[in-house]
Protein backbone atom coordinates (compact mmCIF):
# COMPACT_ATOMS: atom_id res chain seq x y z
CA UNK A 1 0.00 0.00 0.00
CA UNK A 2 3.32 2.45 0.64
CA UNK A 3 3.59 2.27 -3.08
CA UNK A 4 -0.29 4.19 -4.18
CA UNK A 5 0.42 7.55 -5.73
CA UNK A 6 -0.10 10.37 -3.86
CA UNK A 7 -3.30 11.87 -4.64
CA UNK A 8 -4.95 8.65 -3.35
CA UNK A 9 -3.15 8.44 -0.06
CA UNK A 10 -5.57 10.42 2.35
CA UNK A 11 -8.59 8.70 3.91
CA UNK A 12 -11.95 9.79 2.88
CA UNK A 13 -13.49 9.92 6.58
CA UNK A 14 -17.01 10.49 7.97
CA UNK A 15 -17.15 13.72 10.94
CA UNK A 16 -15.59 12.13 14.10
CA UNK A 17 -16.13 10.33 16.38
CA UNK A 18 -14.49 7.12 15.09
CA UNK A 19 -11.62 5.26 16.03
CA UNK A 20 -8.09 5.36 15.10
CA UNK A 21 -5.38 2.88 15.44
CA UNK A 22 -1.92 4.08 15.06
CA UNK A 23 0.87 1.89 14.33
CA UNK A 24 4.64 2.88 14.38
CA UNK A 25 7.78 0.59 13.15
CA UNK A 26 10.63 0.40 12.35
CA UNK A 27 11.46 -2.16 9.42
CA UNK A 28 14.40 -4.30 8.94
CA UNK A 29 16.04 -4.00 5.89
CA UNK A 30 15.03 -6.94 4.62
CA UNK A 31 12.43 -9.35 2.23
CA UNK A 32 10.68 -6.69 0.44
CA UNK A 33 8.77 -8.55 -1.41
CA UNK A 34 6.96 -10.17 1.14
CA UNK A 35 6.62 -7.13 3.22
CA UNK A 36 4.64 -5.68 0.64
CA UNK A 37 2.84 -9.02 -0.01
CA UNK A 38 1.67 -9.00 4.06
CA UNK A 39 1.15 -5.32 3.70
CA UNK A 40 -1.45 -5.54 1.02
CA UNK A 41 -3.07 -8.39 2.53
CA UNK A 42 -3.34 -6.49 5.99
CA UNK A 43 -5.09 -3.69 4.07
CA UNK A 44 -7.37 -6.13 2.31
CA UNK A 45 -8.58 -7.83 5.61
CA UNK A 46 -9.21 -4.61 6.56
CA UNK A 47 -11.47 -3.86 3.64
CA UNK A 48 -13.61 -6.79 4.59
CA UNK A 49 -14.34 -5.59 8.14
CA UNK A 50 -17.64 -3.39 8.56
CA UNK A 51 -16.79 -0.42 10.07
CA UNK A 52 -13.28 -0.40 8.17
CA UNK A 53 -13.13 3.18 6.98
CA UNK A 54 -9.73 3.99 5.62
CA UNK A 55 -6.18 3.86 6.12
CA UNK A 56 -2.96 6.27 5.32
CA UNK A 57 0.40 5.19 5.42
CA UNK A 58 3.72 6.15 5.11
CA UNK A 59 7.79 4.94 5.41
CA UNK A 60 10.56 7.19 5.43
CA UNK A 61 13.82 5.64 3.30
CA UNK A 62 15.54 4.69 7.24
CA UNK A 63 12.89 2.24 7.76
CA UNK A 64 10.47 4.40 10.02
CA UNK A 65 6.85 4.30 9.25
CA UNK A 66 3.84 5.10 10.26
CA UNK A 67 -0.06 3.60 9.61
CA UNK A 68 -2.91 4.95 10.93
CA UNK A 69 -6.59 3.13 10.37
CA UNK A 70 -9.45 4.43 10.65
CA UNK A 71 -12.77 2.56 11.99
CA UNK A 72 -16.34 3.23 12.79
CA UNK A 73 -16.17 1.17 16.48
CA UNK A 74 -13.64 -0.74 18.34
CA UNK A 75 -15.47 -3.99 17.95
CA UNK A 76 -14.56 -3.66 14.10
CA UNK A 77 -10.42 -2.86 15.51
CA UNK A 78 -10.99 -6.00 17.24
CA UNK A 79 -12.14 -7.80 14.72
CA UNK A 80 -9.45 -6.83 12.40
CA UNK A 81 -6.80 -7.73 14.53
CA UNK A 82 -8.08 -11.02 15.50
CA UNK A 83 -8.33 -11.82 11.73
CA UNK A 84 -4.94 -10.62 11.32
CA UNK A 85 -3.57 -12.71 14.43
CA UNK A 86 -4.88 -15.70 12.82
CA UNK A 87 -2.54 -15.10 9.87
CA UNK A 88 0.37 -16.66 9.34
CA UNK A 89 1.60 -13.45 7.23
CA UNK A 90 1.04 -11.22 10.85
CA UNK A 91 2.73 -13.72 12.91
CA UNK A 92 6.11 -14.18 10.17
CA UNK A 93 5.20 -10.09 10.06
CA UNK A 94 6.05 -9.32 14.01
CA UNK A 95 9.08 -11.02 13.89
CA UNK A 96 10.58 -11.62 10.53
CA UNK A 97 9.79 -7.91 9.18
CA UNK A 98 10.22 -5.16 11.80
CA UNK A 99 12.61 -4.84 14.23
CA UNK A 100 10.32 -2.95 16.49
CA UNK A 101 6.69 -1.50 16.99
CA UNK A 102 4.40 0.55 19.00
CA UNK A 103 0.68 0.22 18.68
CA UNK A 104 -1.83 3.02 20.32
CA UNK A 105 -6.37 2.93 19.92
CA UNK A 106 -7.31 6.11 19.90
CA UNK A 107 -10.94 8.07 19.47
CA UNK A 108 -10.68 10.61 17.24
CA UNK A 109 -13.02 13.84 18.85
CA UNK A 110 -12.68 16.18 16.06
CA UNK A 111 -10.65 16.82 12.40
CA UNK A 112 -10.01 19.48 10.10
CA UNK A 113 -8.44 19.58 6.61
CA UNK A 114 -6.63 22.73 4.49
CA UNK A 115 -9.77 22.95 2.25
CA UNK B 1 12.92 16.40 12.47
CA UNK B 2 12.78 13.76 10.04
CA UNK B 3 16.42 13.91 10.14
CA UNK B 4 16.84 11.68 12.83
CA UNK B 5 18.32 8.67 13.44
CA UNK B 6 15.72 5.74 13.43
CA UNK B 7 16.91 4.41 16.76
CA UNK B 8 15.38 7.96 18.33
CA UNK B 9 11.64 7.68 16.22
CA UNK B 10 9.66 6.02 19.11
CA UNK B 11 8.01 8.55 21.23
CA UNK B 12 8.35 7.20 25.20
CA UNK B 13 4.73 7.28 26.51
CA UNK B 14 3.17 7.07 29.62
CA UNK B 15 0.17 4.95 30.27
CA UNK B 16 -3.34 5.76 28.20
CA UNK B 17 -4.59 7.87 28.53
CA UNK B 18 -3.37 10.32 26.55
CA UNK B 19 -3.97 12.47 23.26
CA UNK B 20 -2.71 12.44 19.76
CA UNK B 21 -2.49 15.09 16.78
CA UNK B 22 -2.33 12.94 13.71
CA UNK B 23 -1.50 15.01 10.92
CA UNK B 24 -1.04 13.56 7.48
CA UNK B 25 0.33 16.19 4.87
CA UNK B 26 1.44 16.01 1.18
CA UNK B 27 4.43 18.33 0.54
CA UNK B 28 5.02 20.00 -2.91
CA UNK B 29 8.75 19.29 -3.74
CA UNK B 30 10.22 22.55 -3.11
CA UNK B 31 11.75 24.50 -0.38
CA UNK B 32 13.32 21.70 1.70
CA UNK B 33 15.68 23.97 3.85
CA UNK B 34 12.66 26.06 4.96
CA UNK B 35 10.79 23.48 5.37
CA UNK B 36 12.92 21.79 8.16
CA UNK B 37 13.45 24.51 9.37
CA UNK B 38 10.09 25.53 10.30
CA UNK B 39 9.14 21.85 10.80
CA UNK B 40 12.13 22.04 13.75
CA UNK B 41 10.41 25.39 15.22
CA UNK B 42 6.92 23.67 15.46
CA UNK B 43 8.99 20.64 17.15
CA UNK B 44 10.57 23.26 19.33
CA UNK B 45 7.32 25.21 20.31
CA UNK B 46 5.63 21.79 20.93
CA UNK B 47 8.72 20.51 24.06
CA UNK B 48 8.45 24.26 25.60
CA UNK B 49 4.70 23.97 26.22
CA UNK B 50 4.01 21.36 29.42
CA UNK B 51 1.75 18.67 28.42
CA UNK B 52 3.75 17.50 25.55
CA UNK B 53 4.85 13.98 25.69
CA UNK B 54 6.31 13.03 22.26
CA UNK B 55 6.74 12.81 18.48
CA UNK B 56 6.39 10.50 15.47
CA UNK B 57 7.17 11.55 12.03
CA UNK B 58 7.97 10.12 8.82
CA UNK B 59 7.64 10.89 5.32
CA UNK B 60 7.85 8.97 1.91
CA UNK B 61 9.78 9.94 -0.83
CA UNK B 62 6.36 10.49 -2.74
CA UNK B 63 6.37 13.86 0.00
CA UNK B 64 3.34 11.79 1.57
CA UNK B 65 4.02 12.29 5.28
CA UNK B 66 2.11 11.82 9.00
CA UNK B 67 3.23 12.90 12.06
CA UNK B 68 1.41 12.47 15.09
CA UNK B 69 2.80 14.29 18.58
CA UNK B 70 1.12 13.38 21.61
CA UNK B 71 0.14 15.36 24.64
CA UNK B 72 -1.91 15.08 28.54
CA UNK B 73 -4.54 16.69 27.42
CA UNK B 74 -6.34 18.94 25.40
CA UNK B 75 -5.65 22.19 26.90
CA UNK B 76 -1.81 21.48 25.78
CA UNK B 77 -2.79 20.97 22.06
CA UNK B 78 -4.29 23.97 22.18
CA UNK B 79 -1.38 26.17 23.39
CA UNK B 80 1.11 24.20 20.46
CA UNK B 81 -1.76 25.33 17.97
CA UNK B 82 -2.02 28.90 19.08
CA UNK B 83 1.92 29.43 19.46
CA UNK B 84 2.65 27.83 15.66
CA UNK B 85 -0.49 30.12 14.36
CA UNK B 86 0.89 32.91 16.35
CA UNK B 87 4.31 32.18 14.17
CA UNK B 88 4.64 33.40 10.90
CA UNK B 89 6.58 30.13 10.44
CA UNK B 90 3.46 27.70 10.38
CA UNK B 91 1.21 30.66 8.32
CA UNK B 92 3.70 30.18 5.03
CA UNK B 93 3.73 26.61 5.86
CA UNK B 94 0.39 25.85 5.65
CA UNK B 95 0.10 27.43 1.93
CA UNK B 96 4.10 27.06 0.94
CA UNK B 97 4.98 23.56 1.34
CA UNK B 98 1.46 21.73 1.25
CA UNK B 99 -1.01 20.43 -1.44
CA UNK B 100 -3.20 19.29 1.54
CA UNK B 101 -3.02 18.16 5.44
CA UNK B 102 -5.51 16.73 7.31
CA UNK B 103 -5.85 16.56 11.32
CA UNK B 104 -7.56 14.57 13.34
CA UNK B 105 -7.33 14.62 17.53
CA UNK B 106 -8.37 11.55 19.20
CA UNK B 107 -7.68 10.29 22.52
CA UNK B 108 -5.84 7.62 23.14
CA UNK B 109 -7.31 4.69 25.30
CA UNK B 110 -5.07 1.75 24.83
CA UNK B 111 -1.22 1.39 23.81
CA UNK B 112 0.99 -1.85 23.17
CA UNK B 113 4.31 -2.53 21.34
CA UNK B 114 6.73 -5.40 20.37
CA UNK B 115 8.68 -5.31 23.65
Amino acid sequence: MEQEQSQDRFAALPRPPYFAVIFSSRRKDNDNDSYEAASDHMLSLAKRVPGFLGMESTRGTDGFGITVSYWTNEDAISTWKAQSENSVIRERGRWLWYDHFEVRVARVERAYGSH
